[in-house]
């Protein structure tokens, strides 16, 4: 049992939902066509992540329905990062998942808001995530700024996920996070990790690009590299290689959480 | 208000108290005349760590006076590791912090063992130590394998630490641990991490040296490079230095312990 993950990393077009979702169609087809099971949007992809106030009038709960109709269209699960309108008010930074069907299988909203950009536009979500199953691999959803916590994969590792899947954008001068901080994460884990950022310029930010999937020993599975704006990372997941990582490095097993 | 921290990394002679005495006497005298406020020694410097039963008969109350004396002697501060003798009986893996009047300020019990090699020769302490400050320093203790688990720095960081001193005994294949692993731990808590290694081969271990200080924005300030097997690593610990990272990636403030 195993799972083909795919990551999308792309500028996008900032506030150009139609754009956005016909780079997103293309890609799901494009990585369909490569085997992938599963494909990885960076954070807020379907509108653009610094939109400022925009945001508000672009987060339409039917942004789900065209994502659902693209993954159903490919036939390939979809992670999408897009703005959610809240029943109580206010936007969600959300990333939504579904699957092949184009049926939603979970969504979860970013916890940790990063610094007044995020505080502008979003209300924070009060949750982290459980790990879902599918096709028997456990994964578990976090958002840019919520990886950089140390807890949060810990809390996903904890409750069983297999894989962490983290849409992102990522800036400078940050680049450390998306090179260092990420193996290091997947490794003190033994989870698979799958990092995928935004790139180019969107006003006055310059993101990083250097998307990556790390498998559960640390080891960088794929990447795109630093100077390359556009590419697709691509990486088999298999739970049984998480059980054995696990084994050697039985971190998990090693925990006192007593102590801290 | 700020501290010069040295690192010794060095092979020592496994099993031979005096042999390693003597250099410990001789690397604070250098460190001190470098300018140097306060040394460290690898994990189990003392006596050497991997040396089986011997132990037992090595875990003398007396080598923490021993130590002391030293510190006396040159006029520096050191953090030394060597086995300890409980009350209750068995042996704690202990790093022990003794100022440059060679005064006892706190000492730590290893309290993540590492394997069967730690397992079958030591009883793991039960608490994560409380900072002390040193000359305006405020300063934690872990040994080696616990610094992999980020709970233990965090726990360090959120009781205020600017520093955290980590005696170790990493080995092959784990070089990982010592080139990125520090560093990111350094960066996600904003503290300054003073990771000191043996080096050499002891036994069946083969040690990956490759001792470093991290800053609390996750530069390295110094090492020893990786095909050196001695070497003193020297950095300046200033607490202003940490307030100011801090204000930068406001971490610990925008933690959310609710969640975890």
């Amino acid at each position: 049992m195993s799972l083909v993950v795919a990551g999308l990393q792309h500028p996008g077009r900032s506030g150009d939902v139609e754009a956005n979702l016909a780079v997103l169609d293309g890609a799901a087809r494009d990585a369909r066509a490569r085997g992938a099971d599963l494909l990885i949007t960076p954070e807020m992809f379907v509108t653009g992540y610094n939109i400022g106030d925009r945001v508000a009038a672009l987060a339409d709960p039917g942004l789900v329905e065209r994502v659902s109709r693209i993954a159903a269209g490919a036939g390939i699960a979809i992670v999408a990062g897009l703005p959610e309108p809240l029943a109580t008010g206010g936007v969600a930074n959300t990333a939504v998942f579904v699957d092949e069907h184009g049926l939603e299988v979970t969504r979860y909203r970013k916890t940790h808001l990063f610094a007044d950009l995020d505080r502008a536009l979003f209300v924070a979500g009060d949750v982290l995530p459980k790990p879902v199953e599918h096709h028997g691999v456990r994964i578990s959803l976090l958002i840019c700024y919520d990886v950089e916590f140390p807890e949060t994969v810990r809390a996903a590792a904890r409750a069983g996920a297999d894989l962490v899947i983290v849409p992102t954008a990522q800036m400078e001068p940050f680049a450390f996070i998306a090179e260092t901080l990420i193996p290091v994460r997947a490794w003190e884990n033994q989870v698979y990790l799958a990092y995928v950022n935004r790139s180019g310029e969107e006003g006055d930010l310059r993101y990083v690009g250097r998307s990556s999937i790390a498998g559960p020993s640390g080891r960088v599975l794929d990447a795109v590299p630093a100077d390359q704006p556009e590419g697709l990372v691509l990486a088999t997941v298999d739970p049984a290689v998480v059980a054995q990582a696990r084994q050697q490095n039985p971190y998990l097993d090693d925990l006192r959480p007593d102590l801290y």
